[in-house]
């Protein structure tokens, strides 16, 4: 082959090596409040505090060498880490009874991490 | 409620208007060359240019109003987009044929994208 440019890189090892340590920056994932308006057929709706998340994660595709062995892989997002159970008394004028509890699952934290396999 | 922050976004719907639009930044998703030697038993390996993707790719995760509804949710990650295959020819001295060809697919184009469902 002709001389090649002296950043080629020479494996998929290698490559992977550089790609974790040198080319991919500070990943951010942001976690921010959000009003999240809950309603119950009958009932006064309640504003509860949640949260949602949004940043950039480091990704990257490596292939390998041998056909047999699966490409060195990484494809974190922005996702919830952590939930709260929260219990939410709802005011029910006019019904029997008059109140009801909800148990609703908030977004606590938010971090890159891999999406769950289903 | 006592009063909220200013910043504080009043549904899923403006969260995910304003995630879009203004805190998310540019996102970006390289493709960089990488030697990949190509082994065949009993022949001369080749080598090619292949190549890989890093890259930081814009996601979120915003919590519906309703219980029913799924999230708001963008994951993708730098990924091949496009792909090439290529013939590759082997010289396989002692053997019969003394020469072989075996087609390969390498990366040709990285993109920030969702995954694939398998």
């Amino acid at each position: 082959m002709a001389s090649l440019p002296p950043t080629l890189l020479q494996s998929s090892r290698r490559a992977r090596l550089v790609t974790k340590k040198k080319y991919l920056k500070k990943d951010w994932c942001k976690t921010e409040p959000l009003i999240r308006r809950l309603r119950e057929p009958g009932c006064r709706s309640r504003r509860v505090i949640d949260r949602f998340c949004y940043g950039q994660c480091n990704s990257f595709y490596i292939p390998r060498e041998s056909r047999r062995r699966r490409a060195f892989k990484s494809c974190p997002s922005c996702l919830p880490r952590r939930w709260e159970r929260v219990s939410v008394l709802f005011h029910c004028p006019g019904q029997v009874p008059a109140r009801r509890r909800r148990t609703v699952k908030l977004v606590k934290q938010c971090r890159c991490m891999p999406r769950r396999r289903r």
